[in-house]
């Protein structure tokens, strides 16, 4: 997705209710020129966040070219409906074919977490 | 940590046996300034490398100044070995002092992971 323009407009971490809850953590690596990526990764961000059981993302690009994306859901059907909704399966195709050189998607339970400032914590 | 030198040095995501293992996610936006935090970051990772249980890391800020480190671990007793550590604990304090703004920490279990290209898939 795009880090140039992240859903959370404050530029903080995403705001997430209390776990447990689900992340899916995706890495990658680009190739080169944007090839329409920006673009793609906007309306996928759109997209996203319209779905039920959406929670929120986080999304970095450094400038070595590693980006990271953090999407938080409420369970694992959510992520199955996102994964499996028409125009994001059209985006996994782009995106093996031409965006992405590498990429890793882990799911994960979110079981705890803490944060600073003022959060409160679950530890 | 430091995005700009992550240890990854081949810059692609970093590579994880299979499921299940702990995710770390960790994501921030800092404070003005260096302040020390590049030559902190650079040794935490350096720390975290050689203990026990630690799997592997990926970092990435972006040029909006949010961050997310994700560090990969066995199970949790490596996780709170590692949170315990002195020298981290020290940087803990200062990241909560000086250098974060903001953060929050989530500690997830990976259940599934699958990979582009030809890693293989768990699902």
């Amino acid at each position: 997705m795009n880090p140039s323009k992240p859903m959370n407009p404050s530029n903080s971490p995403a705001a997430t209710p209390p776990p447990p809850y689900y992340a899916v953590i995706f890495t990658s690596r680009r190739t080169e020129g944007d090839q329409g990526y920006a673009a793609m990764s906007d309306r996928m961000f759109e997209l996203a966040s319209r779905h039920d059981g959406f929670l929120g993302v986080d999304s970095a690009r450094g400038a070595d070219g590693l980006g990271i994306t953090v999407s938080y859901w409420r369970d694992e059907a959510a992520i199955l409906a996102w994964r499996q909704d028409a125009e994001h399966l059209q985006a996994q195709r782009g995106g093996r074919e031409t965006w992405y050189a590498a990429y890793e998607v882990r799911i994960a339970k979110v079981e705890r977490a803490y944060g600073h400032p003022g959060k409160g914590s679950t530890e």
